[in-house]
């Protein structure tokens, strides 16, 4: 019988067992309901609640029973139900009556709160290092680029030549404001709804300070209610994963863009590809398209909830009991995708002259030859009509802008001099981006120092953030 | 090593193990995997492709491995990756050289396909099985809860008095278009990809017809690009779970409803409730709950698919890898979902005086009252505002409409005379609603012989659907 | 005061007029609404509820309608909340009381049900068209590509040649399942709701089975309550939506691909391409690029409206307002994107020379080499080492296998024989694959015979659909 | 010709016109790229890039244009593709040649990434200040209720009484979140991309800060590259309005639950209620409905543009033009919940007595029967299973629990004495809840100075944002 069936009849149905029991999921949160257990218990004697003993017996047992499970030598049973009755019953076995007093002004509602957002702590402290870890690759990749261009696109067609580095540093960028809606969802989760017990507070002297303190949570929930019904700090958690899934996708996608023979910018190692059980050529680049595959599983977690949560009347409902899975699955694959890109980008071998080779295709010098031409007077909107039909001209003879001979620009605009030569070379192209967050090496230098500078204050944020209570290494969350 | 690793130098990393790995998906279709294999070995015989020994051989050894794997005595080492080279590097460590025959002309690619196909055709039966065994469960509720009336309701409003066995009805039909669904989804995975190879098909003089009939495939894949890219199958099933879960959430509210303080129309068996850990009192209904809220869950698996296939290019791309996980993760979800919710409705108590005692309250009777206005040769129009304004009138007398006395209805229209009364019974209305699908109760009696016939029609179809693999026992699926 | 406003003493908020009001929307579907009232209007004279002269002014009322809102010149009022109150309150206005007879035995709730089956009818019929317009130029593609090759491809690296025709045969075969989905949304709206009232049926002898056969329904649906609260045939619509926007993206991301400077497989006509404001040069693949994005939108839809289903208790609520906007928005994108596909398609210039010319680089003989051992008596994974090993000496050589010389072979195997050229040469590879649905130029021609005859099949299917009431010009819906 | 057809020689095909044009969507958006083209103008003439008088004739001509939009006298022609042609075309038409060196140094790629941020400020700050007004709607409301109880309820089973108060203090907790994520929102887009132009920055001596400056940015974008790409900024709007949406949902659903007759806890004004079409009787909380089926809405914008972002290269793709419709729908719903939601909640009339009625039915004491044995030295474990007991006596004698005789009490444990009265009041136990964060009145009138300070702070939040530019009153946004 369960510890709730004093006015129940009938056991349940068998078929609601394994429906209803949550345990193969939030068993992987068990460090943290011992935690919010051994701090309830603590208060509670604090407060004069229960005996001092009772509160010493209690914790012991619940160390022993942690030292079992961190050993892997607990058993479950799925009749527990959830992580709360499954520790709760082992801890009464063991230590008689006082395991009794635990529940004391206690509910599994403000429980379950609480132990979800130690997690969701957790979970997001490792993401943010996760974060910080991809960031420091591609910082030492851009560094490493030095001058290295590529053909910078729009639309997958050649646009305009930029740095590599530059290239990499969008990255950068975007993984940043990850680390920002990261910190949000932590912030979001760092309150302690223990002490809402069911749904309206207890009539027991509690001090749910005390509890949060001892827990490392910064502060306290406003309002009973909303402590057992709120689960939008996993919404935040899943938001955070989602939109770092879709940046990791780009990235993944331009993996295997430039890895193609087509593209051939880069080669990535041995160990960052897979082969073809039936072609034995292949080195396919599996683990980006693994990556960018999982980009649909993180953003299904997001709907899941957003979906389960709509329409639901206050305080607790048992459809919140499917929060944990895809918030758990969302930041374990996020982890995972965080690891191999940072992997896979730190092994990988840069082409650089299939990069520049390629740029003989693509007229990437158009838009110089009309800013050429601006900067002698002519309106820009006129200028790119003249240089619209330079590039037919140049299709149609079956070469780049940069060839076409000289007499053919004359021909076209008597603005043209000998100079255009200039406007047509790449790297002088590049080199003159040099407004701030352009291409040109001397501004993403300057760049690079931002984002080195961002790099360091993230990296420092992530140890001030409040204490956590780590994810149970044997729970392979 | 790997099975393909011929042209690699170096190790994969560690990191992309577990990532890359989909043997703890994908071992749940190891009694797929092993027919696959089977009726491929087969045909390579027959079709003198490899020595009949050699088949012989490999199905023996097939045979072994998959009675171990039956009893759980079977070992999964992730390093196999997946569950085809798991069972044919350990087919190979069994009887030598003839298990790496097994793999001429056959791919991953087609391999992979053909057990994911075989396993949404077992996953499609089961849940047709299921469906009906709800709609079963509906249709003997429908027929117990005889002339019992509740308050039909739209808005959540009291609207027309309906015979409860009508609305137990909407909910079978309801269910047999998912039924529907549900067929087009088993149709849609009844083709057999085998042959189809890495993309290309192969040199080899395969019969793709004799390993589809061995394996209870009705067709063989026409294009064999698109056997190893498509999945539209597995979508086709995850939305066919999709709606029935809207179907379920839709029921699970009502029962939450319907079990409130408020409502009272039904009390739950006690085998489908449950309490609270901190509130004595408390039955409640979780399970009705958990259905609701897993229907966020299966839309989360449909979304995940669709975003996962948009945008790739042919043929096969490891993002397909994503695909398994939330189809067996609908189809299960599903099951469970459809069981419970059979058994809480078999065993649930209708509250048949409750029902009939909150309709004194919504004036249920004034759409009647207007018709007979109307009926009598007022423009319906005209009728709608008198009867409105007889319902203002009560509403401030605090009574319902069939409680005002005759005098205030003549007052209003001196078309009413005292066969006003007849407009005004509860039973006479159901009982005057006889156009086909109306709530009357001969009406109903009609429909029921509908649903009836056509859960019939169902059941049969069942029976004629082509072959199935079922899904092992011990893959905990 | 709206038509319903008898037991009201206030007026409507103002911030709640354009909140509430569903004309912008559904007054797209005025034909359906006034056809549904011309045949409700019939059928109560018919059965001598309403006299024969009011049927005939209401209907020469609605036909004076209709003309007027087809011209353009009818103004709508916001205040009139949704079309059927428009259309309804301009008929009482034009033709007097006998306007405020055609509502009798009728509700919005189920006026509206057979409005929009009504159209989800007429545009699942447009999109089935639409399909076959892309099919057809897809199958007309596939026959001009002859004997074309280019590299099939998995994980976007070069695998095995194959045919351009089989390439586009796998998106004509995708479009297939999807007109498959298209006519199931159709005969899941093909049902008529009309009659069912509010939610209950009425006590008017109503003939559904007159209305639903002037409407061009084939059935009328069964259950009242199911009658007005069933948006299943919605959902379908945009379900098959889905899948074939996913299916486009597909095609569009390789379209994407095919014009890179990289690729260079396919040029576009400047009649679907783009330039940019500022990039003279570029000739940007908008449109397939358009097409792609989109994919996400028609999800969103389909999201949209699993979400908003979820939980609803019966019969009607107004939550399922919401339903039409997302299904004529899924409905219209796609059948947008099928006729710019199509035009695009129709008009691209395929280069085969430089497809021909790219596959020098990616062993795509590695298989058939293999192959050539195990036919040999190699086992084929020992087949598949050995030629791994041959390809990494190609690639350190950085030539294709089929450029090293035949002592290397030999050495590697002294199973090869001069004969290997023949393995080697990729017309003679794609020729071997003459398995059914293989890339065997004989396989092709026979796969091509099916696809053209379930084109054909399918082309009929739409003549035989049940009749519809075609979406107003007017409407720009 | 578009404006960017100089190497093109064919036109547009006809059926890509309306396919491409973004004008429809953009087109709101007209106040933002007439503010960010002045500045730029501005920025061009300081930095001595064109002439000064031309920047005049600019500024000049963009604000007649703009007036012409307010005034509703500016005919768009789709032809102008998107919002910056139409402006641009029509400029250069007015001012000559001038108008054509506007584009100078600039690209749509970052003209329309400003446009996107300046509107994306606009609309977070209104949803801010909407929110703000729920928030004090619900204050009052809190305020007004006083000490008015009603069953608290999880799982919608009678659970333990909280005060009215203290419910409604949850919501506005719930949006105190919800402004957080505005706000978050509102920073994200608070960076301007102005100087990224295509792709790679340019060679113009361009002043990004400048333009920043004039156009109310507090910063600029670091990398020219993510400048033009990135779209986080909408899908933060998007995603603040999504969880918004669920707790507007969560609210809704309440309310259609207390204003059924099951209920009755609230009576809805008529002014925000609507009635049928066919049923006299009817008053419909339709716009609590349509606000809960809204969310599915907005939740679908949201999918829709992450999916529309996975897997695109850099740097901008035509995809992207997709974003804007989904938030300027996602924000432009969410502005009506709230106006129409603070209407509804401010004019409802709250029925306190029947909200203490309906709780002589739940057992509403039996946590605090619990607690007294557990203070009495019980543990509550135990004490837990005597109340039980004595609900299922009460349940079977048909009482509520504080309704057993003392005898009964005493017969369960003698540890009952005569002031468990005490125990069984509802306004005791209200008041007994002082925890920080319960609902007794000291500790809710603690919390309501916490959320009216809060409210105070947020407020003050909207007067220090950087200034925006607000949505054009023309654009019917």
């Amino acid at each position: 019988m369960a510890l709730w069936s004093g006015r129940f009849e009938e056991d349940a149905a068998p078929v609601t067992r394994a429906f209803g029991a949550s345990l193969p999921v939030d068993k992987a949160l068990y460090k943290q309901d011992i935690a919010g257990s051994r701090a309830h218990a603590k208060m509670l004697a604090a407060q004069g609640i229960i005996p001092e003993e009772d509160a010493e017996a209690i914790c012991a047992g619940l160390d022993a029973i942690e030292a079992d499970i961190d050993a892997g030598s607990f058993v479950f049973d799925i009749a527990d139900e959830d992580i709360h009755m499954a520790i709760e019953a082992e801890l009464t076995r063991r230590i008689g009556p006082a395991g009794g007093r635990l529940h004391t002004g206690r509910s599994r509602n403000d429980q379950v709160a609480t132990d979800t957002r130690l997690a969701a702590k957790a979970l997001a402290k490792r993401l943010m290092e996760a974060n910080l870890g991809l960031r420091r690759t591609l910082l030492d990749a851009a560094e490493a680029a030095g001058d290295t261009i590529l053909p910078g696109m729009t639309h997958l067609q050649h646009a305009q030549p930029v740095l590599l580095a530059h290239h990499l540093l969008a990255y950068a960028w975007m993984l940043t404001r990850d680390f920002t809606r990261l910190a949000a969802a932590f912030d979001a989760a760092d309150a302690s709804p223990l002490g809402a017990a069911a749904l309206a507070g207890t009539s027991y002297p509690l001090d749910r300070h005390m509890t949060a303190g001892l827990l490392g949570f910064s502060r306290v929930i406003e309002n009973s209610l909303d402590a057992v019904s709120d689960r939008d700090f996993l919404l935040d958690l899943e938001y955070a994963c989602s939109v770092m899934a879709v940046h990791l996708s780009r990235l993944a996608e331009e993996i295997v863009l430039w890895s193609s023979q087509e593209f051939g910018f880069i080669t990535l190692s041995d160990a960052y590809s897979t082969g073809s059980s039936i072609m034995p050529q292949k080195k396919n680049p599996d683990f980006a398209e693994l990556i960018r595959g999982k980009c649909g599983r993180v953003v299904g977690d997001l709907v899941q909830l957003l979906m389960t949560c709509k329409g639901l009347p206050l305080a607790y409902n048992k459809d919140m009991q499917e929060d944990k899975e895809g918030a758990l699955d969302a930041a374990r694959t996020l982890e995972q995708c965080l690891a191999v890109m940072t992997g896979m980008v730190g092994t990988w071998t840069v082409n650089a002259d299939r990069m520049r080779a390629v740029m003989h295709r693509g007229h990437l010098a158009a838009t110089d030859v009309a800013d050429y031409l601006a900067k002698r007077g002519m309106p820009f909107r006129e200028a790119h009509a003249v240089v619209g039909h330079l590039v037919l001209e140049a299709e149609k003879a079956g070469c780049d802008i940069s060839e076409l001979p000289f007499e053919v620009f004359h021909e076209a605009s008597e603005l043209f001099g000998e100079d255009i030569a200039g406007a047509l070379d790449l790297d002088a192209i590049v080199a003159a981006r040099t407004t701030e967050g352009g291409t040109a090496p001397s501004a993403v230098k300057e760049q690079f120092k931002r984002a080195r500078a961002r790099y360091l204050v993230d990296e420092n944020a992530v140890r001030l953030l409040s204490p956590v209570v780590e994810m149970g290494s044997a729970a392979e969350w």
